[in-house]
């Protein structure tokens, strides 16, 4: 402790009073435990409240009046989709897979989002499944994929499947990207066939999806008639903007329309005023087949409402939620009507995701109070969790066990509703007791007890078709056919899906169906292959030419243990890999054997146990197996695979005669090229190879006159030490470890360093580049440092092989995305808008600066959105969709792998070259800003006491005192929330000691000047 | 593609075919759209889903019938726990703390975690809360800590605070220690006041924390009085076992009676029966001060229940809840009761957390069915939402707006009850409408509305105390203070606390108000200064001597940012770091100017936004401040911190009278040693000074004659280049960056590697490590290594000073756990118990081996477990809590620092001493396993097809091909499910042709032998 007799104020080496009022909110060490009376925390709690209180005394209802922002859960910022990506364990066989109607590709998708390829993502969601970004958002994942996540054999619980689905294609639809077909069909020809005209009945998802595999397959006459003037079916008319906006639909029927898709809408099937019916669309209209798709277009209602009306009070979810479509949804169809106006007490009738959906939109219309009542209990509900949790949210109120008897109407509006209380008896029947009557005040009451269809000229207009005893048509479940020929059925009305996923697959598999039917089921197999969505951004180019030697893409397995075998590499060429560099192999004579345990989980990203670990290290040798086998292998993987590169790697002693003959025979094996191993940083040193040659340049020299070089190894080094005093590995009894390499994310600065650093000294030299390649990003990385081609182990190890679909069509948008010059794009990052929890927010200028997101300023915040919807037209232009058509054309040339090689070198230069006059300060974004302080906290103990940070607010602001350190950039947990731009003020820097100072500390400390 | 023209069994680069059959479930490329009818997913999905069916039709509620295993979402198992501390972002100021009633310094505790200092968490936890195990699993934490946490404003969503809280102390719990007295005041006399008799009044939480602070405040004559013959109050009577074990709270007690806290139970506060009174407390018995700590003793009851008795089915909370404690917890008290046998209908009446525990005791009674009926409606619930959810999802049914009316009773059991039905009106007030009567048919009925004080006896025992009308003491809710002099009062008699952890705080607060009052308000402060936790952990010496300078703990600051001025060092060394070594200065000639930015987040652990990356690069230079500054800086901080070390860290150009003088100067200013850089890898290097003298060994050794080294600096590299081919950081308008040094975690195996190389190399020099030090536990490896003393720098960026709070904690629990010899634990973790989530679960003799837990084999799994506790006596010897008492006493001394300093250097050793004859082969448990099948991918990709994997239960199986790789347990993401033991079969090397595989592979290739 300091001694008592020293001016404190003089001292040096303590922070001045201005900075000490600065670090009051700084941690320190106390030497007691905290005290406080629990009344004052009782207080004080509500003013850092984050959450909602769980309980409410009065006026319980949300504000939520004409405010139609998103409300789902699952929305991701590109921060929260990078982490919860990241969390997924991309299992094998994988049970979410097996559990999505579409059998999306899940694993697939969720690792292109954790290499920041989104549109890798996108590809893979959307040839499942092209209306992936509404499934995204509406998908019942509970009971779908989320349902089988293996991680909810984990505390941290299943992934967001639906919120990484919805982020990704969101982004993809960002970049107004056209679908194609798939480029290796073009060219060849299609038999006329492929030009019979098809029908498809109702332009929902069912026939958005079924058209669009038709498009994708080659037909190009393709009809859909729809009966309203707008398009989308149930997702446009049924599901509230703010769970699925218009402009998802759109988007998609975009795609399907970049296919040749043609639509016509208003145009119904029925029998009445001149529609279409099945009998006229396959004789007098010439349609070869048909895809009836049209859902159930009428309410199940109880006779009780028989009579009455809108005016009174009275909806069913068929006429409310189109109504409230048509006036939320800007750009959905031309007509401009007004949200219903209600107030008061609103009863929602069922206890299906109609029923939530219904009883949200009330709140939206002003009701004061929504009360949904049910037949049965809680456990009967059919709404999924996520949705009755959306409505328990905005407090709605939960009624079981009421079957509806009665409603009252007074002066022709709705006064109450009276109900019976149902009972389950013990064999599991429902009963109804006529005894125990309920009443309710209500002003509306809204029927949603499902869908039907009953209405005569349709269901007249079906015929020939086979109909059951409810007027459905009878369909063959996996085949979508109907009784009739050439009439295929799906979504709804198919009655097996219930969701909006199903209704897509129902389109799907109809798809293969109707083209077996046109094509001859003896031409066409049973097994459906239905081509996957194509974009220009597949077309393009990703070869690379190193040393007269022409590689398919740049990505390759280094050597290590993903090349152990030759059926490992046959299986990596089937994969996709464009070359392999074998595991190193030596003469027989020189030939090793492993120790175990050898490669052992990296450290250096904290205790993360699982995939996605940032490194390992191994003890491994070389091969074990002998010469013979590896250019035997070679010889047959060469023919097999004449377009792949096999380069071979191998290590002799320091011995003229070893290397030529292994050289030799290896060449003759039909090997593309040879790499030297003069760098195996273990073991092999020991015996006068590896290392042992590299690290001496004279030896280098004398082995080997390169044409090329692979960069780097991996880095020597020793992963941890447990409390035993045993390393990890260790091995055997006597359980002795050794030093070994260190692969992985963790040395990629080091191989960034390396690559970067010969391709500046040896301008063009072939640089094959390894060292924590785990993405066409890093890899990309890696080009701009100057590599040819780009070599991966590490992440396979923590994966598979398909990962190279993912680099190739990574690398291949990054490419295509330069030519179209976004704007503030990097790489498929597009830049980050203003949002809370990936929500875009309502800007500043209308919230007012400094209004955080807790306690009271939470209720300001919701209070000024609030006054801001009530007042605005929300089917105004700028609440309308941004247009995503016309699509993107290239500004510039594609540019090639070899075009984007090196363009960061000009800039990496030395220390002297960079300018201290050109100094920048951070700047903190409020907007985005979550209070956490870190970038105080940096700033006291690691910079320059630069930071304020507000008590009361807990809103940073950096001071003049900015240095343009970095720090708090760095520790922010949100991207983009602090940023370095260019100083605009004076800047002095703090020397220590001018000479008053100087002066006054010296007499303080007794010292003579 | 493979030509068609070769018998592909003959290839040697293509699997075999029991290989291809292994490989079929890995995951392959496809080339077209999956497919498949929705119908057959509807089926699939069952058989994979791991979560609830949403809904269900009949026989709802679960079958939990005698299970009284652990319900709580929160629990947590290591790898659940250090994944979520990693989470936390260690706010400033934070808000979770300041909404916490005992204001527990949550921050910390988290970082401590973090740091795998378990037993660090702990002390901090109990510190602030004598109560933190029991407060990590009762309190209502949505409402309370998790409320304020600004991950809130994440998608990620806040940090489960009461698991981590949970964990730690659990784990400290099973070291077996016992609490003791402040060491520091050991030796120091107390007057003769400490010696007052003081009473509490019931032995629940809030005389069980009022006695542990009065006890460490060194108050020794402390008496609990406890009017039942168990202890624990209210936690012990009423919070079931799965939700309370009752170990928790006699681990707790244990801990107060370490302080030597006296209690005497069946001794009960009334004026009946000789029992306690606040007169014959202060007068008779001689008590110098009581605290009345009695709860709230009474149901509120309605008067329609009068006269119904258990007989007939009717219980209260208050007599249902202690005769399912007393049924359920073995060891709680002597008296072994049966649980009550409940069938058919039970209904619950409230809808606070009460009611939530009696429905969901009720279950595991047997009932049948169980209602939750409460007056108003679900915004109204008292409970909070974690409560409420575990009703709901053990399938209780809830029916608001339901008024109790009448129980009807036929041959003398309850037959049904009837409701009537209540609503709010406009003005918010609640009617009932005695019209609408809502009837039940049910075989019990629990009245769960709230508890009182109404008995007279009791009441009567209170005088003279001052009452209110309701009977209750009037408190000063500041100081716990009743009307009478030297009588405080707590708990829920007090009437704030409506929790555990207020009941809590409240004995903290008065234990504080009663020491003033013991000692005199003017001796005492007003503001608390409450002792913390403490251990014979804590007195462990971790002081370390280094050429004769000793330190008071190896814990030092590198020559890095956090020490950019005097003032910083200041503050660390009131943190409390052993050590300093100045970020190092130059003579004023050669003083330079930084650029900015300079210190930039790592990208190696991925896309790691925030707080705890594993890397950070920096081209950051030496201090920009004059010599003079930090001659002066030294000599303050070296008189005011006479124990602490300061190293200077000086730079000069290859030039001998510069160092001299700089070296001179610094020595004149009392610095305790000198640091000469030779490494800075940036920047200096060009300028001949750093690494320019550093990399030749011929300079450094006219420099220096070194007394010790430390090892390492940064390393050299690049960290990232974004799509406009500039790295981050650059420079100005130019854009311009040079590589930088790679610190922190990444960085770390390079640095154990150097320590350990360098201390193999020369036994007992000196050696500061550095790199990547970032806890107690990371340092220990780097002690093991050889390292002397130990320096960090990115943890403190990462976070703030306090940090080495939990690196002193850390490492003295490391050392005195060493003296403990536990078996199986390595450093503070203890070995892994079976658990799924945390969670023990019943070994695999009783579930039957594999098993998963997905689909119908999760029934399964319920219903064995359901079979074994309907027939177990769930009060047996097995289910009594492990005794805590007889503390652990060490076994052998307790190491020193210097004890287990390279201690790991004898099993460092060269490749060729690592014997290839003792092979491991990977062992997978069952019971851990989460069917992800990352081990079984990652063995066919990177590995030897060593793995099956079984198509219908997702369990993999190691086969005899096993060459003890290791890359299975590197890729598992669940702690020890995984594990390598020694081989017992026989081991024969793959090495790829046999003569006779050669033979046919050569004719088949064409080759002629």
């Amino acid at each position: 402790m300091p001694s008592e007799n020293t001016t404190e104020q003089q001292l040096l080496s303590k922070d001045p009073p201005d900075i000490e009022s600065l670090l009051l909110l700084n941690p320190r060490t106390k030497p007691f435990a905290n005290s406080r009376p629990s009344v004052q925390t009782l207080q004080e709690k509500k003013h850092w409240k984050r959450n909602d209180e769980h309980s409410c005394a009065t006026g319980c209802t949300k504000d939520l009046s004409r405010n139609f922002l998103d409300v789902k859960h699952t929305t991701l910022s590109e921060r929260g989709a990078l982490r919860e990506a990241a969390r997924c364990l991309k299992c094998a066989d994988a049970p979410c897979q097996k559990s999505c109607p579409t059998s999306i590709d899940i694993k697939s998708f969720i690792t292109s989002i954790s290499n920041k390829n989104y549109y890798g993502a996108a590809k893979a969601i959307l040839s499942d499944n092209p209306l992936g970004l509404t499934c995204g958002m509406v998908c019942p994942t509970s009971d779908l994929c989320v349902g089988g996540c293996n991680l909810h054999a984990s505390e941290e619980g299943a992934i967001n499947i639906g919120g990484l689905q919805q982020f990704a294609v969101d982004i993809f639809k960002s970049m107004h990207i056209p679908a194609i077909r798939d480029p290796s069909s073009e060219g060849v020809p299609l038999n006329e066939k492929y030009s019979s005209k098809i029908a498809l009945i109702g332009c929902g998802p069912a026939s958005i999806s079924c058209a669009t595999f038709l498009g994708r397959l080659g037909y190009s006459d393709l009809t859909i008639f729809e009966k309203q003037d707008f398009l989308g079916g149930l997702s446009s008319s049924e599901i509230p903007q703010y769970r699925l906006p218009f402009d998802t639909v759109n988007f998609e029927i975009e795609l399907m329309k970049d296919l040749g898709v043609k639509i016509i809408p208003n145009k119904p099937l029925t029998t009445e005023n001149d529609g279409l019916t099945i009998k006229n669309l396959l004789n007098e209209h010439g349609f070869k087949a048909v895809f009836l798709g049209i859902g159930l277009p009428n309410p199940n209602i109880d006779p009780i409402f028989k009579d009455l009306t809108k005016a009174e009070g009275f909806y069913t979810s068929k006429n409310f939620l189109p109504l409230i479509a048509k006036s939320s949804k800007a750009g959905m169809c031309a007509c401009k009507s007004a949200l219903p106006v209600m107030s008061g007490n609103v009863i929602v009738l069922g206890a299906g995701d109609t029923a939530m959906d219904c009883a949200t939109s009330a709140i939206r219309c002003g009701a004061t109070k929504v009360f949904v009542c049910f037949r049965k209990g809680f456990n009967q509900m059919r709404a999924v969790p996520e949705e009755v949790d959306v409505a328990m949210e905005e407090r709605c109120e939960f009624l079981p066990f009421c079957s509806p008897k009665q409603v009252f109407v007074k002066n022709g509006k709705i006064t109450s509703m009276e109900f019976v209380k149902t009972e389950q008896t013990e064999s599991g029947d429902w009963i109804e007791d006529e005894d125990q009557i309920i009443r309710l005040k209500c002003n509306y009451v809204i029927s949603a007890f499902g869908s039907t269809l009953n209405e005569h000229p349709v269901v007249q207009a079906l015929a020939p078709i086979q109909l059951d005893k409810y007027n459905y048509p009878v369909v063959d479940l996996t085949t979508m056919t109907t009784s009739e020929k050439g009439v295929f059925c799906g979504g709804d009305i198919a009655k097996v899906a219930s969701t909006t996923v199903e209704c897509v697959n129902d389109g799907k598999t109809a798809a293969w169906h109707i083209h077996r039917y046109i094509q001859g089921v003896e031409t066409i197999p049973l097994e459906p292959q239905l081509p996957k969505f194509y974009t220009p951004i597949d077309k393009v180019d990703v070869s690379v030419e190193i040393c007269g030697i022409k590689f398919p893409n740049p990505f390759g397995l280094a050597s290590a243990p993903p090349v152990t075998s030759g059926p490992m590499i046959r299986r990596s060429f089937e994969s996709g890999w464009g070359f392999v560099v074998t595991k190193t192999y030596c003469l027989d004579k020189d030939i090793i054997t492993n120790v175990s345990p050898r490669i052992v989980r990296g450290t250096t990203s904290g205790f993360n146990y699982g995939p996605g670990q940032g490194s390992f290290l191994n003890i491994e040798l070389i091969s074990e197996k002998n010469t013979e086998y590896w250019l035997r292998c070679i010889t047959e993987l060469k023919r097999d695979f004449p377009d792949r590169i096999v380069i071979a790697s191998i290590m002799c002693g320091y011995n003229e005669a070893d290397w030529t003959e292994l050289a030799k025979v290896t060449e003759s094996s039909g090997a593309d090229a040879l790499e030297l191993n003069l760098s195996c940083p273990h073991g092999m040193g020991e015996k006068g190879m590896g290392l042992a040659c590299g690290q001496r340049a004279d030896l280098v020299l004398n082995i080997c006159g390169a044409d090329g070089v692979t960069a780097t190894n991996t880095v020597s080094g020793l992963m941890g030490i447990r409390h035993d005093g045993t390393a990890w590995p260790n091995v055997g009894k006597s359980k002795k470890t050794t030093y070994g390499g260190v692969s992985g994310n963790a040395i990629r600065p080091i191989a960034l360093k390396a690559v970067s650093a010969i391709a500046r000294a040896l301008p063009g030299f072939p640089i094959l580049a390894t060292g924590g390649i785990d993405s066409a990003d890093s890899g990309m990385q890696f080009l701009y440092a100057g590599a040819s081609a780009l070599q991966v182990c590490s992440a396979v190890q923590n994966q598979d092989f398909t990962l190279i679909d993912d680099y190739v069509t990574g690398l291949q948008a990054l490419l295509y995305l330069k030519s179209l010059g976004l704007e503030g794009w990097d790489g498929q990052s597009p830049p980050t808008p203003k949002h809370q929890k990936g929500k875009t927010i309502l800007v500043k200028d209308l919230i007012g600066a400094k209004l955080p997101v807790f306690g009271e300023y939470r209720k300001q915040r919701n209070e000024i959105t609030q006054k801001y919807f009530k007042e605005a037209d929300i089917l105004d232009e700028q609440f309308k969709p941004e247009p995503v058509r016309p699509a993107r054309r290239p500004q510039a040339p594609i540019p090639r792998v070899a075009d984007v090689r090196g363009v960061a070198l000009d800039r990496i230069t030395e220390y002297k070259h960079l300018d201290p006059r050109e100094p920048a300060v951070a700047i903190i974004d409020d907007d985005l800003c979550v209070n956490c302080g870190k970038c105080y906290m940096t700033c006291n103990d690691s910079g320059y006491q630069a930071i304020t940070f507000d008590p009361v607010t807990h809103i940073p602001y950096i001071t003049e005192d900015c240095t343009g350190c970095t720090l708090c950039v760095s520790v922010c947990p949100i991207i983009d929330c602090i940023t370095m731009v260019p100083r605009t003020t004076q800047y002095s820097i703090k020397r220590g000691l001018t000479k008053q100072i100087m002066d006054e500390n010296a007499s303080a400390l007794g010292i003579v000047q």
